[in-house]
C-alpha cells in the first residue's frame, strides 16, 4: 500500500510540475455518488467558460454519461473509465492530460469517481481539492469521513434547496467541518436555484488568477 | 490485488460456514454515504427486534455514531472501525463475530462503510447483499455503479418521500436495475414516512425463515 501511494505521489508531482509550467490551475473535485459534482460543473461552465479557457477530465467506473453532459456545454472533456476502480490516480491523469492542449488552458477540473473515501488518498497532480457534500447525505458525514474534508481547500454543501425536507443541521455540519479543517472555506450551494454559484465562481476565478497563467 | 481477494474469499467462506452451522442469516447492507442505511436499520429493529433475535455489526471509518444509534434500540451492536479503510473485509467480520452469541441469533446485519464501489468487491461471509440507493443520488447511479447492483439480492430505493423535489426517474432507475440484474427485487422506501418498510420486513423475515435457524 505504501509503495502504491509512493509511486502515485511521484507521478502526481510530475503532473503538478507540468501544470505549473503551463500555468493551468487544476482542481480535483470529489464527493459521494450523487453529491452533485457534475451538476456543479455544468453550472460552473455556464458562468465561466467564456471567461476562462477550461477543460474537464471526467472519472467514472464504466459509463461516459457525465462526459456527455459536459460535452454539451462545448468545453473539452476527456473521459477516464477506471473499469471498476474506486478513484482516479496520477498515472491515469498523466496519460489523459497529454490529449489536452495545456498551452491554451487556464483551468482544468478533474471530476473524481463518486466516493467519499478513496479519492482523498490519491493526489492526481492538482493544485487543490474540493469536496461536494449534498445535504441529503446527512450532517454526520464530515466527522465520519474526515480525511476528504481535511484534504480539501473548500467544502460545498450542495442541494440546500431541499434542506427543509431533510433533518440536516447546517450549523452543526459547518462547525464539524471547521473543527476538522480550521479556516476551511464552506459554501452553501444549490445547482437547482443557483444559490451560492456566484460565490463559488468568484472563489474559482480568484484561484485561477492566483495560481494559473494570469498569476 | 488478486491475492488480497483470494485470501479474503477464504476467510469469507469460513465465516459463511460458521454462520450456516449456527443458523444465522447474514445480510451485508451497502450503499453510498448518507443513502440511509442506519435509518433503515433503526426502522427494521423497531419492527422485527421482538420477533427475530438479531445483532448488528457497524462498519465505519472512524466514529461510533452509527453504533450509538443502533444501541439505543436494545439490539447487540459491535462497531468495526476501519481506520480509513473503504470497506469491511472477511477477517474484520470474523474477529468481530467471535464477540457475538451466535447460538442465540437468527439474523445478523452487517452495515458496511458508506461507499458504492469497494464494499461490493469484498465478501464478508454474508448469505446475501442488499444495496440502499437514495433517490437524491440520481437515477444514473445503477448504470454508473453496476457491480453493487449485480451483487445484491435486493435494491432499496430510499427517501422516496422527497422524490417530488428531485429529478429522479423512478421508472428509469428500476429498468436499469433489472437490466443489470434481471429478476432483482426492487423496493421503494421511506424511513421518514414508513413507506415500504412492511414489505422490506416481510422480505427479510422470509430470508431468515428460508436460510436461518427456522429453515
Amino acid at each position: 500500500m505504501k509503495n502504491i501511494l509512493g509511486e502515485n505521489d511521484r507521478t502526481a508531482a510530475e503532473n503538478q510540475a507540468l501544470f505549473k509550467e503551463k500555468g493551468v490551475y487544476v482542481l480535483n473535485l470529489m464527493g459521494s455518488p450523487g453529491a452533485g459534482k457534475t451538476s456543479l460543473l455544468e453550472k460552473t461552465m455556464e458562468f465561466l467558460k467564456d471567461e476562462i479557457p477550461m477543460a474537464v477530465i471526467e472519472g467514472d467506473l464504466f459509463t461516459s454519461r457525465d462526459a456527455e453532459r459536459i460535452e454539451k456545454h462545448g468545453v473539452p472533456v476527456i473521459q477516464i473509465n477506471t473499469a471498476g476502480g474506486c478513484h482516479l490516480d496520477a498515472p491515469m491523469v498523466q496519460k489523459t492530460a497529454q490529449k489536452l492542449d495545456l498551452d491554451k488552458l487556464e483551468l482544468l477540473i478533474v471530476e473524481n469517481v463518486g466516493n467519499l473515501v478513496c479519492p482523498a488518498e490519491f493526489a492526481v497532480g492538482e493544485d487543490e481539492k474540493a469536496v461536494v457534500l449534498s445535504v441529503t447525505e446527512g450532517d454526520d458525514k464530515p466527522m465520519k469521513y474526515p480525511l476528504i474534508f481535511k484534504e480539501s481547500a473548500i467544502a460545498l454543501l450542495n442541494k440546500v434547496d431541499i434542506l427543509p425536507y431533510t433533518n440536516f443541521d447546517l450549523a452543526q455540519a459547518k462547525e464539524d467541518i471547521t473543527t476538522l479543517h480550521p479556516g476551511m472555506r464552506v459554501l452553501e450551494l444549490s445547482c437547482t436555484t443557483g444559490q451560492g454559484i456566484a460565490e463559488w465562481c468568484t472563489w474559482l476565478r480568484n484561484r485561477v488568477k492566483e495560481k494559473g497563467k494570469r498569476a
